[in-house]
């Protein structure tokens, strides 16, 4: 063995519903190696979730009696093991105290991470592995105030004295693609380089929209059927407007005088941070790899790492 | 010939993306019989519309050399013939003044009726087919005060002495077909028949949105998750959020202390009646066939009818 791979002390999982990520965590929290692939929770065949485990990670497989720590949808119910929701107020040691340990007998030992549940009025709202994402991005001491975890679910998420205090979804992402390929609207759009215009003008109709987001929507075909807007910009141009009118709603619930904290893919994070830009927010991007500091913290909060 | 045909003057067309509905008229503006098929615009094929019109109305060839006015998406770009869009504020007599004649080499001479276009600040709006609903149950003494046409784009309009002066249109019913088929909300839904409660329950939640709709979405999916919603009321849950959604903006932009007139499929307009109800509004419903007299007013404007 190699020296770096001697301090390894923790197997982290970031396991979703469209893709998994692995990473080989030192002693001292830092990430070794790292593994992702195209296998989300959706793609694994009859749910044999420890076959593809060591499939996937048959290279590390010199690690496998190290503790193993896994966040995302492995916890749902479509997943491993499921895990429950904890309630907010919750920090890294609450998620600790709630991991669901799972033994196989060939000797493997994974901690699923619980997800995370907040009331408000209406409804209540739900996270299973942003949780984790934002411990990180407080151990990294970026994740004071709000955090936006942009995505098929948006997340806002506001955090106080590195714990969850409350958080809202936005199925932004998930809205954008129904619209684009399943309604009218994607007809006229063409491809194209992001057009950074038409997003912005989105963005600002989103912003002031006021609950007729039904009514603006209806913009993403007028505005080229009056060539008012490129069709290279219109699925652009539809982003923006979702995008503003999520900022607007999400700002409202989470008002703060300071910068928003961006976790996620790097597209998604600049294009939320060119929308920030435009309400008058400014925003921080925390690395992509948040997640594994965030397992770390979790673990060693756990007692799983010495 | 019997008594009742010979008083036939005009043949109407309502002709639209999905289906076909076309009314032989009297002098009297009474509809003598009429035909509907679901061969929209998009089914005929290679656009082949005076082939469809003759094989549909087979029955009706003694006719064919009476006047037939059409609207409807049969006068889009993706038609027969295409017509301008008439800026408002419109009523019957703008819309006779300029349908585009189109006369066929057999003898049919059609007029198709243009389409209405509002300007608003952020972008322009546009209508083929509802202003002659509307013009119709001007008619029918029905359409003063606001006019709402419940479907894929719902449509509210503002009437003024029998004027189309300003309208809105939101893309309800194609977000909700798309949101149920083509996202995860649709995956907790089972069938059933109407929800009233959770209709309703749907409708007050977006009533009272504030701009976060993409919020209030994801509760389609939180409150079956943790059994505060029927499954089998989930899809009409959907429908209320979004039917709610759009009212709240509906009135917001068409104040008025007058009960609103409802206009289309009977079970929409049901629907948007039980919505008007939660939020404290009257409502009308006009017939369905509404559209044959506003075709016979724009006729009877332009001369066609003697």
């Amino acid at each position: 063995m190699n020296s770096a791979v001697s301090e390894a002390a923790l197997i982290g999982l970031d396991w979703g519903t469209s893709s998994f990520r692995a990473y080989l965590i030192g002693k001292d929290g830092q990430v070794r190696e790292q593994k992702s692939a195209a296998q989300g929770i959706m793609a694994i065949k009859d749910r044999d979730f420890e076959g593809a485990f060591r499939s996937l990670l048959s290279s590390w497989s010199g690690h496998f009696s190290l503790p193993v720590i896994a966040s995302g949808m492995i916890t749902s119910r479509n997943g491993w093991v499921e895990t429950p929701y904890v309630p907010v107020p919750a920090g890294k040691d609450a998620l600790a105290s709630r991991l669901v340990p799972y033994r196989v007998d060939s000797g493997l030992e994974i901690h699923f991470v619980p997800g995370l549940n907040a009331s408000h009025d209406a409804a209540p709202d739900v996270m299973r592995g942003e949780e984790v994402q934002v411990v990180g991005a407080s151990a990294e001491a970026k994740g004071e105030g709000h955090v936006v975890l942009p995505g098929t679910h948006s997340k806002w998420v506001k955090v106080e004295a590195g714990r969850i205090v409350d958080f809202h979804t936005f199925m932004t992402g998930e809205v954008f693609a129904a619209l684009k390929t399943h309604t009218i609207l994607g007809t006229l759009m063409t491809g194209g380089s992001f057009s950074c215009e038409g997003f912005e003008q989105g963005v600002r109709s989103g912003l002031c929209g006021d609950g007729d987001l039904l009514h603006r929507l209806f913009h993403v075909r007028t505005l080229p059927l009056f060539d008012r807007l490129p069709r290279t910009a219109a699925a652009d141009y539809l982003s923006g407007i979702l995008i503003g009118s999520e900022i607007r709603s999400g700002l409202a619930s989470h008002k703060n005088g300071d910068a928003v904290t961006l976790i996620g893919r790097g597209d998604l994070t600049d294009r939320y941070a060119c929308a920030l830009t435009v309400a008058g927010m400014k925003s921080r991007i925390a690395s992509e790899t948040v997640v594994a500091s965030g397992l770390f913290e979790i673990a060693k909060s756990a007692g799983l790492t010495s």
